[in-house]
């Protein structure tokens, strides 16, 4: 299956079938696909928790408008970001960039220089946006990458950010929760969704050319 | 090739060969596979232009620390996100799925009102920020298909926006520029960063089991 075949396979899951656990050679390799993709200034500003814990699904549930895939998947990812960007965190990147390539290139130390410059100083709501919209990155590729794995998922945006901060304990580890995914697999007879047709804008109200 | 390859094969490429255009076929690919990825609400609340004008390439290279990229692309790629949530907008997007599918789901409809009932009445900026965070999704998803096209490509933020959006006359379309995503191919004796090793934090920090 070609990437369009899979992004075409691909949708919001609305029920998921909790008998179905997904394997978790599979979740690792979405994992691996989050942690490969891009970030601004390769600085990788969030984690991904993996929630197998029912107890903990359970908990979280009630702050995410009762979405029955919380507790019916298997794995619930979240995205959470750095609440703010400090010199030590971007230290520990670079250096460790540094260490890996065994090599100072002076392009990534100016790099460093820069960011080391602009960012701390910026106020933290700032840099907490800017963290979070690199996650939205790993989702689009985490999309992709339980697509490639037959696996189901839905993107969630809609529960209470704060909540959820204190049920993972965030705020201890300087992280703000962005984004959920439970990866599961669709029960077809009880999905709202999966029979509709997917219906996107049409290229030409899509794309502009500026030829 | 799989996911995982492609996800290691690419880099932010930091020198273009001017001499090689990426085929339109391929800019295609790219652009159909943004087209079909996710969005909050599937509301796609942005658009890609596509600047091939080498004048226009022209102007907007000073206003993004010189980066040669931009002018070394044969396609730059400029995402650009609704300024604001707007009863229209929404109502348009809905009523054209309505149509595509030919039936009024009830819980589409529940999505719709819910969307009329809270977006529209929001801060713009605030709006602005939650669809600037959809085509981080898009961009995602780009340098992925980019990378099974075998295209190269530079995730850019850094450029000034205001400035970009005057170029390309965002404001009177409702538009606001987010990122820019040059596609072309690597020239591998003039790019500092194609030789050196790809990192990335390891797992173990990237990730945490709540099991």
């Amino acid at each position: 299956m070609s990437l369009i075949e899979k992004l075409k396979w691909r949708y919001a899951t609305k029920k998921m079938d909790p008998s179905k656990p997904v394997p978790e050679e599979k979740v690792g390799q979405i994992l691996e696909a989050i942690r490969l993709t891009a970030s601004s200034s390769g600085l990788q500003p969030y984690v991904v928790l993996v929630v197998t814990n029912q107890e903990v699904k359970e908990q979280i549930k009630p702050i995410a408008w009762g979405q029955s895939q919380i507790t019916d998947c298997s794995h619930l990812l979240v995205f959470a970001a750095w609440d703010t960007y400090t010199a030590d965190r971007i230290n520990q990147m670079y250096d460790f960039a540094d260490e890996e390539r065994n090599i100072k290139s002076e392009a990534a130390m100016a790099y460093r220089q820069n960011l080391l410059k602009n960012y701390p100083t910026r106020d933290p709501e700032i840099n907490f946006t800017h963290a979070a919209k690199q996650a939205y990155i790993g989702l689009g590729t985490a999309l992709i990458a339980a697509a490639y794995e037959q696996v189901d998922c839905t993107p969630m945006e809609g529960f209470d950010p704060a909540a959820l901060d204190v049920i993972l304990n965030l705020k201890e580890k300087g992280l703000r929760s962005v984004l959920m995914l439970p990866l599961g697999y669709r029960q077809l007879d009880e999905d709202w969704l999966v029979n509709l047709k997917k219906v996107r804008r049409p290229t030409e109200d899509f794309v502009i050319n500026v030829a």
